[in-house]
């Protein structure tokens, strides 16, 4: 088989790391609109050649599109239109507006709309790694929408990854992400932004900072080309997230105001029942 | 050398693991109010045995206080009451409160006060471990009020425990926290809320939960027991490092409410500006 991977980033790059060492593929071509990513990509050997759009879709039996939400949609009707046989997939944190942009094209049925729900705060090639994926799931939206053995495919890929799989609509997914990944990058990028203004001294917050500061700042690392699309497409179910979490802490504040420690106590108590799904 | 612990959660007891370990204690006595924690302590083998306080300081050459800042503050006047040459340090995460509650004792130089920057979401002796504190900051306060030898001591143990001593005024120290790890806390503890009060289907958070939101929400799980009376003690440098969080968020929600893009992209790039200090 014969993989071609739009976008060798983090997501893409690691893809092929894995697929190459478990599944035994043919060959892996890349695409990348940006040269230094697409050198760095050859020489770390997370693609056999380089080749341009027209030409790695040709050549593959599966196309894989790993570049920011933005880029997905305004390249997949324009992808589909050369598709023949091929699947195609794409790997994008947000589902909807995507699904969306092709929902009638007349080959919609060769793509698979999934989101893998794994990353790190770095990017680009060199960010690949082959402990990727492992243990966590992966979102299929919209089956009914793709041909059977298109969806076959996709959860080969993604249970070869170790992931298991999770079925939901496009519009169900970008809710339930919005609550547990998306608005969790928002806290983040703000606590780095609170941080930044209110300590004026670099050092202390680099000599005092402990685990817990850097489990909740770590994400505020992320890549700003992959995440603002994210919340351009997912906003107004980002948005209602963030709404309720400053609610949330507005209570906390309002009880170190009041010095009512009673209702902290509980609040304290009631956020330690996450704990029963998070263990 | 003989180390009374006072407190065998996971900070006292993994004090005592490390240091048993790396410093070659004659005896590690043990006190905890709660029979059960006494008990798992000893079976552990965290200390040799298990006094009353009197007992315990009265063997020991060394006190250490691990307990939550409000059972410290209201136990420390009373344990300098009864010390003779001992050195007495304790651990908490907030400072100043402690530090003026022994301010005009007559032996308030055989106290250090100190903060090992080091914990995790998980407590009781059963938290307990060896690969505790290293690499991580000890911060003392105040070390113009103790006696030389008694500093001396405490920058040893912590040194053994593979940390760097930082000092600071207590009150230096009770603002810094409030941004490093007082505030990251909360943000926790509220986005758990968040997660809790919007999602309804459990499984969704179970199934979809990705490395981004564990490390987010991980801190949501820390003990209310120890946490409540920090931020009891910390109350005014918390909040307003939580107004100015609140004040970053709405900017975040403005940003989506307007559609205003372009700022939001500025807010993610200065977020990432995090990234000179946190490597």
């Amino acid at each position: 088989m014969n993989v071609s991977i739009i976008g060798l980033g983090l997501i893409g790059g690691s893809m092929s790391l894995v697929l190459r060492d478990k599944l035994g593929l043919n060959q892996i071509i890349g695409v990348d609109q940006d040269p230094v990513h697409a050198r760095e990509a050859l020489e770390l050997g997370l693609v056999d050649e380089v080749a341009g759009l027209e030409e790695a879709v040709a050549k593959a039996d599966l196309v894989i599109i790993a570049v920011p939400v933005n880029a997905t949609e305004k390249i997949l009707p324009g992808l589909l239109d050369i598709v023949t046989g091929q699947v195609v997939m794409d790997v994008g944190s947000a589902k909807a507006m995507i699904c969306r942009s092709v929902k009638d094209h007349p080959r919609r049925s060769r793509f698979v709309a999934s989101h893998p729900m794994w990353g790190t705060e770095h990017s680009g090639p060199s960010a690949a790694r082959k402990e990727a994926f492992a243990g966590k799931a992966a979102v299929i939206c919209n089956r009914e929408q793709s041909d059977n053995d298109a969806v076959e495919l996709v959860e080969k890929i993604y249970t070869t990854l170790g992931m298991h799989i999770v079925n939901m609509s496009a519009e169900a997914h970008d809710l339930h992400t919005a609550y547990i990944s998306h608005v969790s990058h928002i806290t983040s990028f703000a606590l780095a932004n609170t941080v930044l203004e209110k300590e004026k001294e670099d050092d202390k917050i680099f000599e005092l900072a402990s685990g817990g500061f850097e489990s909740t700042v770590r994400l505020a690392k992320s890549n700003p080309q992959m995440w603002l699309p994210i919340f351009m497409q997912n906003r107004e179910n980002v948005l209602d997230v963030l709404n309720e979490h400053i609610a949330q802490l507005k209570k906390f504040k309002s009880c170190l105001e009041k010095e009512n420690f009673e209702y902290l106590g509980e609040l304290i108590n009631h956020a330690n029942t996450i704990r029963r799904i998070l263990k």
